[in-house]
């Protein structure tokens, strides 16, 4: 596997290096003659420019608003790589642009910043916000990313969204959705551990939650997050209110005992084979952490669990944010709403979902290849019907 | 006139609203693949990203970074149209990338800016930064435009550039190189008055005086800018200083009185018939108000001036910044040089002028629609062959 992983990474480099950047910005129109100068440029130009000073609105009409998204990055929490600065954070940035124009034809630009400080974060997003339609954030860590994204919706009149809080959320849903199929179990009965409190397992216990789950808790390095911990940063309080049937549980292995549905987003060895066979029959594993899983597919099948799923392309069930964010933003920028709402969210994981025309246990997702899911998820955003 | 400036205005308007947006961001490669996923995005970019993180500075060998140049405004001074803010902005910055890319191959990407405050436009400027090799400011007001210039110089490791200072001041020295030859005069021995100590007249002053001039003054609505003024602006009382062999020259008709160049750059009436009369013969005159010169070239030439220059493309000499931006840009960024220094603008305007073979009194700039232009100019301002 490392000898893979060091080839894979190597070609990657290397690939990189004859690019010299994944994107490109383009004309649509090129300035062969004077008259074309003076349509697109001076003077022609100066029309659009004193509409557009007096009818602000009208740039989603005249300019590149309705189909630009920024994809912003402070480069504090890059994939697995942790906090490598906004150079590090750029190649990744490029790359989602790059799946943003590849699967929902959206103008995505990497924005990667040189402060930490949230609301110099804050700041610097409102301020650049006129030219973009909506606002991808992207790779910032916890806790702050709660705070970022929570002022950048309440100031910016355009959809901005967390995609390491909700992309992962609705494509965990989509899984979780048809894997209950599979065991024929349902989502509101069933008892649910999501380990780790971060970016990720604070958004999908949240939309979880929404969708109907009845008894879930979340853990951190300490142990459940519940009623009994003092001091709580203000997420993991919320954390500690979500519905729940098991009150008491304090280790992970409370948590996991009797339990159906294990939802890992925290690091490899969080989870062992002794979690996942306290577990219920039937049950579900989803162990994201990305590249080295939190346990093995392998080992947790062999402790029991019936639908195992990762963040990995070689094995089956990969839970990728890239088969929500382009689909989500291609509905939002064509319906023109000013925010992606709990509801879209979960009518994105439902319409994601039914792409499986039959699940089963090694089939609970989409292929990030398969070419339909943005337009579908985009469709359910949305609410057109083209 | 107003019926064709109507027209082509109409004419842009309908074709803005077609594009919805003259520039858009591409792939250069596909996701067709699992492999390609996995070596443009995860979990081959990893290795990308941990290299960059370690060694920022190779972000010029693995991304965007080297080719890509932020074309930044906060709206303040668009074309001739005043301060129309942001989304006045974008459109004319969306033109300017689509020149970037259609003359120079330069992936350039409009920002425009939600704050005029200077100190707040220098701050964003520094935190976006890291995904560019260049910054490229637009159509922001004098004075705050040189403050906001110099300050970023200072803080940014990357060339950054004024273009409304001075891409206007390079593309109107190359200019008179060459009518300076068609009358058969000598920089260092002419008498030269710029109307408008805006960010154009105060850079072209500049440059006009580092490529030898010793005898300019600068006029703004009170008069000459000279040692007799009290109160005088920071940028006022550098043009005070400029070399001068009229020292007591107070109005305009005393400082175009027996001179041999007039460079406005102010607005339309500013220059009468009457100015150009008291000229020396064989006066040359730039009016390069847009639309509306500040006189109108038949008006010029009647009251005796042997070349005029304007800022339009339906008369002779046209002065356009699209003729510097591009190259000076391209030729910055292939030499990985962080500052555009005085010296390369020289170059750049003495690159253009050699372009017109044989200049005479109605060619002395190269056409906008000349292929060869941006490249001569890089070549030049980059000191390579190729």
């Amino acid at each position: 596997m490392t000898r893979k992983k060091k080839y894979i990474g190597a070609h990657s480099l290397s690939e990189h290096k004859k690019l010299k950047g994944k994107i490109e910005v383009v004309g649509k129109v090129h300035l062969k003659t004077l008259e074309d100068w003076s349509t697109f440029y001076t003077p022609g130009v100066g029309a659009v420019s004193t509409h557009l000073g007096k009818t602000p609105e009208d740039a989603r009409v005249y300019t590149i608003k309705r189909n630009t998204v920024a994809v912003v990055s402070d480069g504090s929490a890059v994939l697995g790589l942790g906090n490598i600065g906004p150079y590090g954070a750029l190649p990744v940035m490029e790359g989602k642009a790059l799946i943003f124009k590849d699967r929902a034809n959206i103008d995505a630009f990497p924005i990667v910043l040189d402060t930490q400080d949230p609301d110099e974060i804050i700041e610097t997003v409102v301020r650049i916000a006129p030219a973009f339609g909506g606002i991808n954030l992207e790779d910032i860590a916890a806790p702050q990313c709660f705070y970022i994204e929570e002022e950048l919706k309440k100031r910016l009149p355009i959809p901005v969204m967390h995609d390491d809080q909700h992309g992962t959320a609705i494509v965990v849903l989509a899984g979780l959705i048809n894997a209950l199929t599979v065991v024929k179990k349902k989502l509101s009965a069933v008892s649910i551990t999501v380990v780790g409190a971060g970016a990720a397992g604070f958004a999908i216990a949240q939309l979880l939650k929404k969708a109907g789950a009845s008894d879930i808790r979340v853990t951190d390095r300490v142990g459940v997050i519940g009623k009994h911990r003092a001091g709580l940063a203000p997420h993991k309080t919320v954390l500690a209110n979500l519905p729940t049937k098991r009150p008491r549980a304090v280790t992970l292995l409370d948590a996991t005992t009797d339990s159906d549905v294990l939802i890992a987003v925290s690091g490899p060895g969080t989870v062992t084979a002794e979690h996942i066979i306290a577990m219920n029959s039937n049950a579900i594993v989803f162990a994201l952490a990305n590249p080295t899983p939190e346990i093995m597919p392998n080992i947790a099948t062999q402790a029991g669990a019936t639908v195992v799923a990762t963040g990995r392309s070689d094995f089956p069930n990969q839970i990728n944010n890239a088969l929500v964010f382009p689909g989500i933003f291609r509905g939002a920028l064509d319906s023109g709403v000013s925010d992606i709402t709990e509801d879209m969210k979960l009518k994105a994981a439902y319409a994601l979902a039914r792409l499986v025309k039959a699940p089963h246990k090694d089939n609970i997702v989409p292929s990030v290849l398969d070419g339909k899911v943005a337009k579908a998820v985009a469709r359910a955003v949305s609410g057109f019907k083209k």
